[in-house]
């Protein structure tokens, strides 16, 4: 490499190395902001995040960025993979940021405010007309958005794109379809069976001085580092990555239903270790975070279901349960227990779902999003829509608006192509543990032991270091030797289901 | 005013804004630190830190601002009198920091942080030669800066007026000169009185949490806004304003002696209830602080000595102190417990030393750094002209080096000029005191009462809404009527003492 091209690279990496810096303050500022910052001062923190924020986004559209650009992608061979691969992440934020005209880009910033606020109100009052002409806008500016980034076969393919880079409407359609062909009837065989797991087995409250201490020794087992990292308490829990070394996680404790704080606590701990253990080398980069939406899901499912929702798991741990339960459960066998936290059970409201219902409430936004942005609907009869297919794959039909369409956020924000990551994150997973078989074939016997740090070991090699240097799709192909596919997840779900309930 | 002159104004102000920002983010990052933040992510977040701070530090050396500063500087009639007061801020942060060659300040910024490092291994072996070159090169650094920067009467005016801007040797020298004569000869008189409180009032231990519960009602009999702010825990407490709707301190238990935090919580509360106070006009100015190290230290001082150890403020509080002692002060009255936490007593660490011993420790200080930069005294000597003066003043002499000349941090950071801040800020809150009693006579009942608030409003109008828009001495002389003197606290410590001891 000739020294000139040197000197280009490390001044384009020192460039981008600023952006990260503003971007870690920010993050931290968000942490902040929701784990107990002073009510009084928020007026002006959003000041500070605006001059911040705007500073990131000024450096990443700025003539500058266009020049590195410009003279680095011609000799891309004189670039150090490091360099080429945030090449290529800067360009694709550039296009995004430099094609939407500013002017039309503030007022969606404005709408965004907006909208959220009013559907807020909507949902509380239950009326959807009153947030349809918000939602309608939103659903328009994307409309124009999706023409000034392209797209090559289908109009959600760019919004997709947004969140899970390479993954389109053409390989969703056949995964879900597959997805959707087993878990309907799946659904509906366990309504029949008539079986249910005791109900008072939950009931009786577990003190949040007990609930933490259990939560803690958990996030111990599954290799969290606590040198890297902290448990705060927040009403909506979240992992944040301000960098490998500072990867925080929050919990939110219900006296009366400890499995919220627990399974919460180790689904945000399975975010939370993917982005502890990135490789050191991407810090400063914007490599170094997960590589999509679904892939970071991939890796909360991964630790909250297929291993604390494994019969193994309990086998080690529902001693040390029992022993912060005040007796509780002491007179519960085990596979009560079991049966009784892996429950499946149609109901309305997608957060609150199994893990067997989860992903048809899914594949209804995606199927709902997919003919939005196709024309096939309009806003007006979403409602409509929503309900009738809840009815279909579900067997239920919401009562009113805010326990239907109204009831998630992210359409307010204008987040669409979204909500295809999580049940994407499902299938990745089952695929990742059915590969992780070859090399831990003691796998279920491994959590007997309470033994996780080869779980994550395994994880670590094959996902976690890499960040944003590998595509989601190629992250599957190298750690499978298969493209995506929805048998494995299908396959889990029948053996496990059926096995619960005796079908 | 014209439209040019006031949009050249608001085009200032703004990029005045952004820094201010730059400077909120720093010290959410500062804050983070200290309460917990992950050390595995310190390395990278001091990158962060690197970025934020250089960006600042540009900003207020750049060839924009030294623009600004020549057009606006001409026609200030012209601006608007916060525009005035920040352009006098910014000029002379501007003359300070471009007087200094970069490289010479680069070298001294990496001399300061080897500097803390040798002075932390010196002071645990109590060995001052180790840490001697690295001193002489701080002292030869600053001696250089006070050339750069300029002085009209003393050397060491110039490093005062960085932390205690106005304030001169000159009059230095005549108040601690009075303190001198006042304290010495009390000091004395109280050894040679033979009486001493009472040695087991404080043996035995309370909970940390009523510690803290006790803490927290005093704070809110204070006034501090716990919507503005928050309190966490720290080895060294301390205060820290993000703006004025965000004001932190930091606190630190001790379960053998409630003092630590009781005193301690109440008097980084003094300095939060001035940065909760400042006025929001002056929101995203340099101006929106407090106006020196010394007017700060007023407020905590005026809290922790002149409000919590009057006797008057324990007529209210000890029953609620009682109910969280578990029992052990109830067989100590009243005059006992007011006479232990106000014990006078020569000792030789400055943050142990009581009320009235302690500006001796200041002015030891004072007088050893006043010599040294008027090379009067070099640095090799300085621990026999310690060890002399805290003979002649205190009549005691250290042991060694740690418990002498190597006690404190601020030399290694160099920090000179320092130290007189804090004797400055307890002649200032006697000062004031006095000024307070004109307004508010009944003041001895109101802390009988549990009645703090008035005090609060008293000193946030006449001292805290203002922030830096106005000088130490400005403010000494408005809110008094007066000059700054040492008659107000030495009367104050006579009066208190004689009666303590009954001399």
């Amino acid at each position: 490499m000739g020294k000139r091209a040197l000197e280009k690279e490390g001044k384009f990496l020192n460039y981008v190395k600023k952006m990260e810096a503003y971007d870690e303050a920010l993050q931290l500022i968000y942490w902040d902001m929701r784990t107990g910052a002073p009510k009084k001062g928020l007026q002006q923190r959003s000041q500070v995040i605006g001059v911040l924020a705007s500073e990131y986004f000024h450096m990443s559209t700025s003539e500058e960025m266009a020049a590195f650009i410009a003279s680095l992608s011609g000799k891309k061979e004189t670039l150090s993979s490091l360099g080429q691969k945030t090449l290529e992440e800067c360009k694709k934020t550039y296009n995004q940021n430099i094609k939407i005209p500013p002017a039309e880009y503030k007022e969606y910033v404005i709408l965004q405010a907006e909208a959220e606020s009013v559907w807020e109100e909507a949902r509380a009052k239950s009326d959807f007309e009153m947030f349809r002409p918000y939602l309608e806008k939103l659903v328009e500016f994307n409309k124009k958005f999706i023409n000034y980034w392209g797209y090559s076969e289908n109009k959600y393919d760019a919004l997709l794109d947004l969140y899970e880079p390479g993954v389109t409407v053409k390989t969703i359609d056949k995964e879900f379809s597959a997805l959707k062909k087993t878990i309907v009837p799946l659904v509906r065989n366990i309504a029949d069976s008539g079986k249910k797991p005791s109900k008072d087995i939950f009931w009786g409250s577990i003190p949040i001085k007990n609930q933490k201490e259990f939560s803690l020794k958990i996030l111990e087992q599954m290799g969290y580092d606590f040198q890297a990292g902290r448990l705060d308490e927040t009403v909506h829990p979240f992992a944040i990555g301000l960098n490998p070394g500072d990867v925080r996680i929050t919990t939110r404790y219900n006296q009366n239903d400890w499995r919220t704080a627990v399974f919460g606590t180790i689904h945000e701990g399975g975010h939370a270790i993917y982005e502890q253990n990135i490789s050191q080398t991407l810090i400063g980069t914007p490599l170094c975070t997960g590589t999509s939406m679904g892939i970071h899901e991939s890796q909360s499912l991964f630790y909250e279901n297929i291993v604390a929702r494994n019969r193994s798991f309990w086998v080690h741990n529902y001693h040390l349960l029992k022993s912060y339960a005040n007796g509780q459960l002491d007179h519960v066998p085990l596979d009560d227990f079991y049966f009784a936290i892996n429950e499946a059970k149609p109901s309305f409201i997608r957060i609150e779902a199994d893990n067997l219902t989860y992903s048809l409430h899914i594949i209804i936004r995606y199927e709902i999003e997919k003919a939005l942005f196709n024309d096939e609907v309009s806003v007006k009869d979403l409602p409509e829509m929503w309900n009738a297919k809840y009815e279909e794959y579900l067997g239920i039909c919401p009562n009113n608006d805010a326990e239907g369409i109204l009831q998630d956020v992210h359409w307010s924000s204008g987040s669409f192509g979204y909500f295809p990551s999580y049940a994407l994150g499902y299938m990745y997973a089952a695929q990742m543990k059915h590969a992780m078989l070859q090399d831990l074939p003691s796998y279920d016997e491994l959590l007997e032991n309470g033994e996780l740090l080869p779980i994550k070991k395994w994880l670590n090699e094959k996902i976690h270091q890499f960040g944003k240097t590998k595509k989601p799709l190629e992250i599957i192909q190298d750690v499978t030797g298969e493209r995506l596919t929805a048998d494995y997840l299908t396959r889990y779900l029948v053996d496990k289901y059926s096995a619960l309930y005796a079908l």
